[in-house]
């Protein structure tokens, strides 16, 4: 692998630059972006150069596509006829049914492999950029790739490979309905009852800032997951609110509880000693 | 005021010793509590003496109660007889409608008022208590009270007065919501949705590691109005769930983040500058 273009060059696709760089990547890395991001990321370091989708299209071994998702399959449709055969696509996109369907229908010269690295910020834009940003982080890939799995290892992330349903199911539950959840309890929080709001409330309700221009695309991909958790979350709650007054809430407590730690060990298993 | 008694010394009974030290107190502090417990607030210092209820209620010009909500509830049934009339009593019980109700009913020769200060840390116990802990934190008040509320201005929290019932409607929304939401959303993450959690499932599901014994009491006390949290924050999500596919969205994430911020702003506020 000797040229890497990075199609959209913001947290995501500016923090895969820096890791690749720091992974011990040594090839030339092409930046695609609009003008103010382009200078910003010349001006850190972040890229080498910058060319159009075209030219960067053909002179990839590895082309990144770390745009919103609405823009990754617009990219699709026009990507195919620059790139030369065998060329590895793969994208950072929320969601990955619509992209890997777009992907397998208009990719036909080169290989696309779906990705979504488990990892962000609060602030976004490629002065956020980190190389450290995947360090890990789960890193979902919708099928078997060897070239990327090694980088993915090498950045430090965990790989997942999960086909595009699976992963769509799965993030609905961690990431869609969290957001979903924040957003519904923010709204509920009258500034009477944000006299008395403590740490809880301000956990639950983080997520609750976070502008609707990520959530659209994510919506629009993947609503029948989305419907599905929310419905099932529903559901345990309609259950709590009937045990509220029964024994029965402490076995939900525990296996709650269980679930919550087997959450945290999974994500920060101890280090080797 | 010369004495004070503490009667349940742990995290909140140890950091309110503290913190009223820290605050120019300079009476005695005198506590309740199990062996063990007096054992470790002695040795840090937290209180000048131990001695049983009755003594210490009868030396007091304050009593403060920080036991678990039963347990409050059934030293408010003791305690008056050992008063000397006009003593303070307050509690710092996370609800307020039956422990004031109670004490209405069986403190004669004090005075009660209800109080519950908005602040904790993840881990128990007089050996995590400490003097700031109450340091910009909402401190409630369900009655006024001159004395009370000097020292609650004194050890830097933020004074708010609400009735019992009104507290209860408050923080059923703010604090025993959030719980079983968190709880809800941790039992149904499998270890499978596990795999792609990143910090989104994380920050929602904190709360669902605490004991289920801090929550027995709660629950008991404030049933209704966690029911009709549970049930208005249901609607929210049917209506989140209605609205996937429309515009709509676009509004419901905006009234969420302006309720977000403004959370953040109240709890934060700009220092003088």
């Amino acid at each position: 692998m000797n040229t890497v273009s990075i199609v959209g060059v913001g947290l995501i696709g500016g923090s895969f630059a820096l890791a690749l760089r720091q992974a011990g990547f040594a090839g030339r890395i092409i930046g695609v972006s609009s003008p103010r991001t382009i200078a910003a990321a010349l001006e850190r370091g972040v890229i080498d150069e910058a060319l159009p989708l075209a030219p960067a299209a053909a002179a990839a071994d590895l082309i990144y596509l770390a745009q919103p998702i609405e823009q990754i399959l617009c990219t699709l449709e026009t990507l195919d006829r620059h790139l030369r055969p065998g060329t590895l696509v793969t994208d950072a996109g929320s969601t990955k049914r619509a992209i890997v369907g777009h992907a397998a229908h208009h990719i036909r010269r080169g290989e696309f492999v779906g990705g979504h690295p488990m990892a962000g910020k609060e602030s976004r834009g490629v002065e956020q950029a980190e190389a450290g940003l995947f360090r890990g982080r789960p890193y979902v890939l919708s099928s078997r790739n060897a070239v990327l799995e090694s980088w993915i290892e090498r950045i430090g992330a965990r790989l997942v490979i999960l086909d595009a349903t699976e992963h769509d199911r799965l993030v609905a539950l961690t990431s869609h309905l969290p957001q979903l959840i924040s957003t519904a309890l923010a709204s509920q929080i009258t500034p009477e009852a944000a006299q008395v709001a403590g740490p809880a409330a301000l956990d639950l309700t983080r997520l609750a800032l976070s502008p609707y221009e990520i959530w659209r695309d994510i919506f629009a991909t993947n609503a029948d997951a989305i419907e599905g958790a929310l419905g099932a979350f529903i559901a345990r709650l309609e259950a709590l609110r009937a045990a509220l007054r029964s024994p029965e809430m402490q076995r939900e407590f525990d296996r709650a509880a269980v679930a919550a730690a087997a959450l945290r060990n999974l994500r920060d298993p101890p280090g080797p000693s």
